[in-house]
């Protein structure tokens, strides 16, 4: 099963378009963590486990590994999904993009070394920079469009034949770059307006929306301006609020009322 | 000594622009590598002690290390050259980008993990995201702006307010985000017309100029089109055509000869 046939199934299934992030700070970890060498890891898989039910999808964000040198907790976490809760896909997080015969190290990367079922990418360096993401038919590919945070628009906003960049790049990924109907747009939760926006251009592209919870967006109105015809077409990010909400031992059971509370909010704004 | 200090200091003692690109490919290592399994850090080891001397920087892509679940390599990589040839920098070429709590971790990875001197970075995100690498004022933020491969225009050269994307991520470079000096910008070598224009925008910014040697591009007319008044501004990297000069028991020795006939032909053309 390709990832988008995965992440049909998965919405059908369970009924949820929660994406749980997964964005280690050992920092934030329970004191029972404190001098656990497999620290990074073991939270994780609890965060995992007690979430998977209400998860469309798990996004490990590779900054946070890479910083820990933690490239094994996160090859070990993803191979942990995958054999715990085969239904629910991997989207890694990495936003990689570079020069064609390079990207094709990236694709290894995501796709091979670590067995993620889709990718972020970044467009700036255009469609070769993508292609050996895309080439991967059974992967997703997540192209960046309106991001999450407050600068966003620097460049995203930049008015081109009278349209802001960030729908021609929308454009060029659902009209030229899906055509192995793998690709996926990241339209951040903080920016509703421009989320209609995309929807209207881009058919039913399904979305990643980051940006609920720490930073601020509402999952209500991500449902309401973005949802497809079907009320899916969505992938509902959130990552701090679900893993750090509790810093007590109870941490895997506040984490799971997180999601679950994200869940629902998301299914009643239908 | 900052970054900056640093790439300024050795383009005058070494009176090189050549920046030796570090691309690891085992498939394509000399026959006495096969079966060692340290053959990523041997190898690049060779190539940095045979080439050091005609280079103003080293800049190892990081793409081709995680493919390889090599970190541990580039670690020592670029320990071995802050120990060794401490007078040349590293640009950790791993064009980051993601929102500004994400962007402080892979600052984190780049500066602290890794310990480069210098790091790529990808403009879409805006300003918030290069920020956490703009704060690290001793370290370089090598931008993204006109890149080497042949897609590159498909972003960078829409045409916002009469001139194309990638002239206006130069200005904001320049001009906004610079404010700590430790500012580059990434043209590449394929594009002559667009290193003149850029460098009519920024000043004396410096370049590193990916896409000579393998991608084709003409390291004179590099030097013609983009050096500043003072004949420098450039870091002109070359990676396959040196790492794989020869794939018999002189790899090194054939290296050091494409870095110094490099370095020679840019020499000749001021």
């Amino acid at each position: 099963m390709s990832f988008m046939q995965a992440l049909h199934a998965r919405w059908n299934q369970a009924g949820t378009l929660v994406c749980v992030g997964l964005d280690p700070e050992p920092a934030k970890f329970p004191a029972r963590f404190a001098g656990d060498p497999d620290a990074v890891f073991a939270f994780c898989r609890d965060i995992v486990d007690a979430t998977a039910e209400f998860a469309c999808a798990f996004k490990p964000q590779i900054a946070h590994f890479a910083a820990l040198g933690a490239e094994g907790a996160l090859e070990r976490l993803i191979a942990h999904v995958h054999a715990e809760h085969p239904g629910v896909p991997v989207i890694l997080d990495s936003k990689r993009g570079d020069i064609g015969s390079t990207a094709q190290h990236y694709a290894t990367e995501a796709f091979d070394r670590y067995a993620a079922d889709a990718v972020t990418a970044n467009p700036y360096l255009g469609r070769d920079s993508v292609q050996p993401f895309l080439d991967r038919a059974d992967r997703g590919v997540v192209v960046l469009c309106r991001t999450s945070n407050p600068g966003a628009g620097d460049l995203q906003d930049l008015v081109v034949d009278g349209r802001p960049l960030y729908q021609h790049v929308a454009d060029k990924v659902a009209n030229e770059w899906n055509s192995h109907g793998n690709c996926m747009l990241v339209v951040g939760a903080t920016w509703p307006e421009q989320l209609r926006e995309v929807r209207a251009i881009v058919g039913d592209v399904p979305f990643l929306v980051p940006g609920v919870g720490a930073q601020g967006g509402d999952a209500g109105a991500v449902v309401t301006h973005a949802r497809t015809a079907d009320g899916s077409g969505l992938v509902i990010s959130s990552s701090r609020a679900i893993l750090y909400a509790s810093s007590g031992d109870d941490y895997a059971e506040a984490a799971a009322r997180e999601a679950r509370a994200l869940r629902d909010t998301i299914n009643r704004a239908h």
